[in-house]
């Protein structure tokens, strides 16, 4: 089984909190044990896990990570998004998640993120589950 | 099947080498040929794989990813660990694994390394054999 | 099953473009609906998707990657390649792909690169179908 999640982002960066609807899909799935793979088709977006409870982590991991790989910065690439390209394979568009019981192992603190660096664009997500 | 690790990290940031564990789990569980999830339930912590042979590989990837992302940078989050969320985004909390002939493919130099960015503490992995 | 991709690589950094290797593999194996998981070997390289229609994408990323972790830079490593090492754990040597209708699942502008940190070397990746 195959699914697409539509994204709409609304930034140029931006981490999206998509754990929800990710626990939908596999329940929705009545799979009760083994993985899903979440991939962005994007090269100028990724999938990470990160936390949730304070907004200021994810505010500190998109400022610190364009501090260092900055929007420009005398790059060749003439579309002026070349620092998108570069998080997209530094944090990855691949992320596989272990489903137990029902539900995707996660821990405490634990949740899944859209990576938007290159915004703001409709984006899409594929969920295989197995 | 899901197996869980339990870690105990001695510093604030180390690379602990975990393969001889993640063999043994892989032998225990007698699937001959598939695959192995390992999931990192931490948000300050990471898996990852690297050369054992001269510790003065972990050593360097410790010391440049904590120059390029130090302790103390200005960040918002104030419990003071924003560089660990960072590096747990950039190295990744999942690994997934081959198994050929009941055991793990690794090359020659490749060991499995647990990443611990804010310790120590006592951590968490699991695994899970399809 | 388990395929053996060999790959020469000719420079010390490089990004090779084996989508339509990767592509073929997965057509051969017949699997109709399942995962592919790539495995790269070595420590000094790693695998990533990203964009190939302009090439100054690719030079883009080693160029950046390299300002920020360079080939010299006071490391303790003596054999001259701990860039080679940071930078594998940073792209991964590890990446799985969705199989759907015999094909992988792939963005438009999304191509699968061998990372060469450390070369020119012979290289191989490892390809599991499940």
């Amino acid at each position: 089984m195959l699914k697409t999640l539509n994204i709409k982002t609304s930034k140029r960066t931006d981490m999206i909190n998509i754990t929800n609807q990710i626990i939908a899909i596999v329940k929705e799935s009545g799979v009760n044990s083994g993985i899903c793979v979440l991939h962005v088709p994007h090269t100028t977006a990724a999938i990470t896990i990160n936390e949730s409870a304070d907004p200021d982590v994810v505010y500190d991991i998109l400022k610190k990570t364009t501090a260092l790989i900055p929007e420009n910065d005398n790059y060749s690439h003439a579309e002026g998004n070349s620092d998108a390209h570069i998080k997209s394979s530094i944090f990855g568009p691949v992320l596989t998640l272990i489903i137990e019981n029902s539900n995707i192992v996660l821990g405490t603190w634990q949740n899944i993120y859209f990576c938007e660096f290159d915004g703001p664009r409709s984006r899409k997500l594929y969920a295989k589950i197995i």
